[in-house]
């Protein structure tokens, strides 16, 4: 076990769809308090108890990580690499948006240096987010989707991505020609998918955006590469959806353009469908499509509130996501994105609970919308992995498994933090998996990026924020410490120590 | 003018509300890329361009504070002290979040070591969000009103608050009765209110929650005590605005309670106002009376999305203020209180522009819910004095008013901030009153309490987050600096120079 590494410290993942245990959402989860992950290049090899544990791997070089809770790596479903400079983006709804403040920007990623200079921003902004795989757009240029591959490949990150094709409503230097289209993804299929950690995804950006023929070659490329993945957008906004049915006045609905062209199926995804009818939702459900559910993104355009009870309908559920979608998401952190999503569902639980309309009381449905922390770590976890497809590869820390990871502290964050927080768990530490989940919900409704204080990748810190005691103890007068971040070089190793 | 200290920086303040200078809201703000603004005892006595005033104030101990917007301080028309250790609290709309997560927090509040220990923690939070005023509900304890004035006396704040009255619907320890909420608002108005920068707010927490004889005390109080303010709730919730008509059968809607007991008038403030109808906006205008806007305290809670650009009707335009509504807003930040605000006037605006359905197009209407940089700014500081009736004192640099101010980092917050930002300003800082509000739109889209660097109470520096040039360059794989805080204690100044 020359080669193994170890990892103790306090684990939180989940081993089940939170949804499928309504009223015993732990049992979807597991805690361990004192645990032990063992690595071995990257793959997790064992994970239990530190005391069942130690004694099998004493020897190996072992890292303790104190005070955190350790978390799979977060999986951001649907995100836009161009779009690293622009978000937040201010003034304007989805159509408007992209012509005002998106395309322009996309248009400089043809120039390769800036490319690779926005793609180390880019990753640098996940990582300190404790995003470990995200499913990206790029632009319609390859050399975008070149440098996005090539950077992830230098972090050794698990991602999926895909040349961005819009042949149609963009600025000339937006577009990509259909013909262009097929061969370059090929070309970039070839070059990239399944190279080291990257996986390609076939990405026809929205309908609304692409021809009759760049569609049809979305399929044919999707024949050609099934192991690939494909990737786009559906039902965001409702002057999008009008435009959709004029373009394909053929199609019932949105969905039925990806149906039309054989799109939708395993590995699919699209993000938003928030204007989905409860049949289309049926309908990705029984295609095994996902969706990516985008709610920081979908409140800061204004598209609206995604229904989430609905889209989980235990007869026919549809496998979600959770996305960022920065740009249109305003911050990278899949933690400010559960704390909208937690927002989201409690807005359509009121719409639903009978109090604004009794016509429309659903109250299986508004009980679905709540996100407790067990539903919302689940998304932005193994959720996620399902729903993308690589639950063989993520989410959780079964053996077998690549071993990325976050360690969460759950006191950094905003100035009231570590009050609230001790509400919780006064011997500074969770003692059960529902204080424990209990510190979970208190990170993603009161912190953000700032909980992230590590970030592993295959087994090696690519990202740690340093902190100091005194940061945790905000006692007026006292002058604060604060913390500090550090971008980890891929073969730079955390302080070690024997078992 | 021996007794004068004097701040030079980059200013930006209001002088006008940006809605009624449609198309062109910067007319509405003030820019001073160079500017002085001279401080005798917390009053500002002077305020223009540096180049202008220099000679005049030569002698005058100057601080520089550099490469940052100093705006007037934030003022939050609706926060609740007691609810410092548990905002954010998972789970249930309004009514269940009260009886299961506040009511039992709040009763501690009796204990005047535990309020104490809270006040420190209130407006250390409070500073560190930039917020210098605030008008806030306290408890049914007097010990906790008594502990919240002594505390911003101690730090020489300006704040509105009050003996919280609820005499039902709510558990024995958090009732206080009609009569001794009478006696004990009474004496604590003698005790506090104009007592340093302290004023006092009559405060019958929410009709559901008060009697008749309850209110009826309260406008007896207001009778005999004109000058204090009124603070209270209204239409928050759906199932609470039901709840409301069969407690006051008599009265046809909401506002009719508080008109029928003739609180409803200048300086009374009312949160939410989510579900109120055209008409109650329109008697809020003609009362002259405020409503305290809480958009994240409403997506938190599920409570809806207030019409902001009905309440904002230019025939009848209500004065609002923005409430963080922390506990039930999860952040003491009213950065984050702007970047909900926008999020909720962009979804307003996408139900009005006829997409969804025509018949509730309403252009003007849908116009008018966009915040814009200078809408959202202009909320946080001038607008809020104006509702809450504070603008002779608070809300710009005019001289006469209170050195209240904010000194805003636009590079401090998520990773991907300092990139962004430097799309606006490439010279390191706003070279025009555009510029600085694409740069404060870059603060309420990315960041956080982590953009505020400096705190000023009544000329004083009160908080300070120190950092370093490094912390803005974050380049993989550069290790990054970060910041400190520091809260600064009253009589301590900073480093100043003479100019």
């Amino acid at each position: 076990m020359n080669s193994y590494t170890a990892i103790r410290g306090c684990f939180f993942d989940f081993i089940d769809d939170p949804w499928k245990h309504l009223g015993n959402d732990r049992a979807a989860a597991r805690f361990e308090r004192d645990g032990l992950l063992v690595i071995e290049d990257g793959i997790i090899r064992d994970f239990g108890p530190y005391a069942d544990l130690a004694e099998k791997y004493s020897g190996v070089p072992l890292t303790h990580i104190r005070d955190r809770m350790i978390l799979p790596g977060f999986i951001d479903g649907h995100i836009h690499f161009p779009q690293t400079r622009v978000l937040g983006a201010h003034g304007a709804q989805l159509l408007d948006w992209l012509q005002t403040s998106i395309f322009p920007e996309e248009e400089k990623y043809a120039d390769r240096d800036y490319a690779e200079e926005a793609a180390e921003h880019f990753f640098n902004a996940l990582l300190a987010g404790g995003t470990t795989t995200c499913q990206a757009f790029t632009t319609s240029s390859p050399v975008s989707t070149e440098a996005f591959f090539e950077e992830a490949a230098r972090r050794q990150m698990r991602v999926i991505a895909g040349l961005t094709g819009i042949d149609k409503f963009a600025p000339p230097d937006t577009l990509i020609s259909a013909d262009d289209f097929y061969r370059e993804s090929k070309r970039l299929i070839e070059q990239y998918h399944r190279c080291g950690r990257n996986l390609y995804a076939i990405t026809p950006r929205f309908a609304v955006g692409c021809t009759e023929e760049m569609l049809t070659y979305a399929a044919q490329l999707k024949r050609e590469h099934e192991d690939c993945w494909i990737n786009t957008h559906i039902s965001e906004n409702p002057t999008e959806v009008r435009a959709a049915r004029t373009e394909f006045p053929e199609c019932s609905d949105y969905t039925a353009v990806h149906e039309k062209h054989g799109l939708l199926g395993a590995k699919f995804t699209a993000g938003h469908g928030i204007w989905l009818s409860n049949d289309e939702f049926r309908r990705f459900s029984q295609a095994g499509a996902a969706l990516a559910f985008c709610p920081m993104s979908n409140l800061f355009l204004g598209s609206g509130l995604f229904r989430l009870g609905r889209a989980l309908d235990p007869e026919h559920p549809v496998r979600l996501a959770l996305g960022s979608d920065m740009g249109a998401g305003n911050a990278f952190s899949l933690i400010r994105v559960l704390d909208e999503a937690y927002k989201v569902g409690l807005c359509n639980n009121t719409m639903l609970d009978g109090s604004v309309n009794p016509l429309q009381q659903d109250l299986a449905e508004a009980e679905r919308n709540k996100l407790n922390p067990y539903r919302a770590f689940y998304l932005a976890t193994l959720g996620g992995a399902r729903a993308l497809y690589l639950d063989d590869l993520l989410g959780n820390f079964q053996p077998g498994k690549e071993a990325d990871f976050v360690a969460l502290d759950w006191t950094a964050g905003q100035q009231a933090i570590s009050w609230r927080q001790s509400l919780t768990t006064k011997t500074g530490s969770p003692a059960t998996i529902d204080e424990a989940a209990e510190l979970l919900f208190g990170i993603m409704a009161l912190s953000d990026d700032r909980s992230v204080a590590e970030t592993w990748i295959a087994g090696q810190c690519a990202y740690r924020k340093e902190s100091t005691d005194t940061a945790r103890e905000a006692a007026y007068p006292l002058p604060l410490a604060a913390p500090q971040e550090t971008f980890v070089n891929p073969q730079h190793s955390p302080a070690s120590a024997k078992l």
